[in-house]
Order: structure tokens, then sequence, then C-alpha cells
């Protein structure tokens, strides 16, 4: 089953278990040990904060997380450094692509809530108080919906943030990552970076679908130039407004009418 | 003096003004008879919604606002193209600098209203409902504080997103938007556009600074790299994981403290 990123339905947050079984069995964070769940190809999807690492900083809606890793299994103290790896890697390409993770707190009553979704917004390392090197995560918690402030609220401010839908990342894979204006492929510790750029623009009053006929895998400068009409995209895939045309994988296939609303809005003719 | 961006000091969200004379004597919005306040240089500071517009469409945190010109001055309607030229270039700088602007509401009852603080967040061109071409601009609304989310909730969020700050506009201005590692300038109808990075991250834990010494031009593709430490700058201002060096004016002093700070923490070594 592929890994689920986002809210799980039914599970507001504040909602409390009793154990980290109870916390797997509502689909909030699947490992029964393990502080992060996540993957380094598909990235993080949930955290418990459980307050044994000595360097944690949880303020509630910024948390300054701790990797996994070096710490002795018996006193739990750090005794070697950590590595960008694993659970650690799998933080830094949440970051990378913008993913929502889930994060639970353990109470200091005893139990565990669900204290909703955040994005990691920066990552790096330094040596923690043990003298060990560590790596370390900020999170910022993601808008919830907020009763009284209408409908357009939470997918307004989450879509910008949290970029990184199925459809997106399925476009960055097929280009594994490189830019189809271009060619350009940004190369991080965390792995290639691209951005999925809406030919169409998502939310009112456009209301391009989140789909791969309207999805162009985009370094961030041609996104930029893109979504201000530097340029645009013929139906023969010319690139207007620059010289070359657009590489586009056979299996890709972008509906003309996203590319000519685009054209008709936002690109400005010499 | 210079114009003003952001909230004004003693007006609070929902305050209200009988006029428009008292909106400009409260700092609000300065022009008495223009909807748009701004210039094509330094961006648009605040609007004011008249619901003069047939096009407009005010959703409260999400607002489509029609530009201005090409309209009858005796019945009101639009009888010309608009241009992207004065107010509407003035707000499709802010969208390029992410600029925070105050936006005004006529009331119906009367009188108007301060509605808080907005960042433009797409424009574009289309054909009104009387067929004349029309510039629009989506704003939506800030981030306010909160009573009871913690003093982190309103600086983190409002400062990923509104990006320019006084010393981000000097230093953009001072390499005139090129890039100081590649030296691309990415140009865009609403002028050249380019990134302020900081080298010590800002907000908890870093607290790096908002200041000059502390920030690089540069294009979206290198400031991913830099944020990801894919290359570092050395105290002799050659690049670190990348061949060449940075280039700096000789009014910019960066500091060298900072850029210790980005290396041992950010930079990751072949």
């Amino acid at each position: 089953m592929a890994r689920h990123f986002g809210a799980v339905p039914g599970v507001g947050e504040g909602a409390t278990f009793v154990n980290r079984q109870e916390l797997r069995d509502a689909g909030v964070h699947l490992p029964t040990q393990a502080g992060i769940s996540g993957s380094a190809v598909e990235g993080a999807d949930s955290i418990v904060l459980s307050g044994g690492y000595e360097d944690d900083h949880d303020e509630g809606v910024v948390i300054v997380y701790t990797g996994e890793g070096g710490r002795d299994p018996v006193t739990g103290r750090q005794v070697k450094h950590q590595q960008l790896v694993r659970g650690n890697l799998a933080l830094a390409v949440s970051h990378r692509d913008g993913l929502p993770v889930r994060v639970a707190r353990k109470l200091k009553r005893g139990g565990y809530e669900y204290a909703g979704l955040y994005r990691v917004d920066d990552h790096w390392r330094e040596l923690g108080r043990s003298g060990f090197r560590i790596w370390r995560f900020r999170l910022v918690k993601l808008e919830s919906a907020q009763p009284g402030q209408g409908p357009e609220r939470k997918p307004t401010l989450i879509q910008r943030i949290v970029r990184d839908t199925a459809a997106a990342r399925a476009v960055k894979a097929m280009y594994d990552h490189r830019c189809q204006v271009c060619g350009e492929r940004l190369e991080t510790a965390a792995g290639a970076y691209a951005e999925a750029a809406h030919i169409r623009p998502l939310g009112a009053p456009h209301h391009g679908p989140d789909t791969a006929d309207n999805l162009l895998c985009l370094c961030p400068n041609h996104h930029v130039l893109f979504d201000f009409g530097a340029f645009g995209i013929g139906d023969d895939l010319q690139l207007l407004g620059l010289p070359g045309h657009l590489q586009v994988h056979p299996q890709h296939h972008l509906n003309p009418a996203h590319l000519e609303y685009h054209r008709s809005r936002y690109l400005h003719w010499k």
C-alpha cells in the first residue's frame, strides 16, 4: 500500500491515544518504535515527539525536532554522530518536496495526542549538547480549517505551501527532476529538486485541475518565468517568448486547452 | 517620505472610517480618488475595494481585484482595454516582490473598513464582461495574530510569504536583480525578479538578522541550492561545492560569521 501523506480521515487535532499501538491502529503513525515514519524515496509521513531527545524544542506551532541515530539503546544518551540516512533523510526529502507531516506528541500525563499537520521548513546539522553531530528539522504547523473564516481558507494557504501531490510527484519522477525547458536538475543532499508547475492555476477563479495533463516539471527559475508570463507554450510545444521547445515525455499528454488558458491570460507578447 | 508597506500602527482590522479623507489621514490609503496606491518602482502599498468594478470578487480571505483604467468617467463603464501601467503595474510589482498590501473595503452601509494585510498571489489579463481586456489580481489574506496561538504564529508565516523587507529590496537593487552566483537576471513584464536569501536563517533557533550583511541576491535556483547546502561561501568569497566565486558589490559587506554559520550547519561536503 502506498504511504499515506496528510490527514487521516476521522482523526482530528487533539485526538488522544493510549499507546503507540493505538497510534498505529488509527493510521497516524505506523512504526511502533521509531520516531520517524518514512523512506528516503517517498519522504516522511509522520513523526512522534517523545520528549526523549535532549535538543528537541516544541513550541506548538514551531517544532525543532532532532533526527534519529547515534544514541545508546540502554542509556538513551547521544554517543555517536547522526547521519543523513533513513528517517533523517526521509525528513529532508519531505522538506525538499514540501510534504505534509503528521505530528503526534507524547503527553506528560501519559498517552499520545495528534497535533496536526506540519511542513518541514528547514534542516541542518549541528553539535548537540553531547558534543556529537545531530540533524535538526524545523517543522511549522500548517493552517487548519477554522470555523467562520470561509471554505477558501484551508485550500488556498495549504496548496501553496504543500506543493507535492501524487500527480506532482509522478510528473517530477517522469522527468527525473529535470526542467522541461532547460534540462537543469538541481542536486541536493536530499536528492534532486524540481517543482511541479500548474499550467492553468489551481483555486478560484481559475480552477485548474491537479492532474498530470495540467502540470509541468520545471526548475524554480523557469517556474517563476512561466507564472509571470515571460514565456508560454504553443500547441506544437514550441516555446513562445524563449527559444526552443518544451521537452515532453511520450507518456505525458498535456491538455491543449490548459496551454491556451495560460497563453491567453499570462503570456506577455514582446 | 518613503512609501510605507505593511500595517499602520494603531489601526486594527475592522477599524472603520467615515470617508476617503479619513482613510488618508489614518495612513491606510493615501490617494483620495485612486483605488490603487503605489508606483511601478516601489510596488503597491494599499488598495480600496469600492465595489465599482463589474468583475471584482471579494470573498474575504481571497479577493480578485480588477485593475484600473479604461472606464468612462461619467458612466463608470469599461470602454477601453486596461494596460499593465501605473497602479496595475504597481500591483504586479507587489506580486513579484511579495509585498504586503493594505486593503480597505467600502461598506454597503456607508464608510470604509480596514480589512487587513494581503499579498498579491497572482495576476493575469482577461476579457471582462464588457468585452474589453482587464487586468486582474488575486489577493490572499495574510495570517493575522490570533490570541492563544503563541507569539511565533505571526512572524513565522508572514516572513516566508512576504519576502521583501527594506533590506532585501536594497540588496536586490544593488545587484540590479542579478544572481550573485550565476549573473542570471529573470525578466518579467513586472520587472526583473530576484530573491533575497538569508545566509543565517531568520527565526528560531537561528535568529539571523534581516540586514544586508546577512543577505544575498540570488536567482530562485541558486536560492534553493544555497538553502539546501549544495554550496557554501568561503571567507575569501570562493564558492564551495560550485566552481567560481561570489560576485560581491564593493558596498556590500557580508558578515564572515554568518557565512561560517551557514557552512557549518548547511554545507554538504562531497
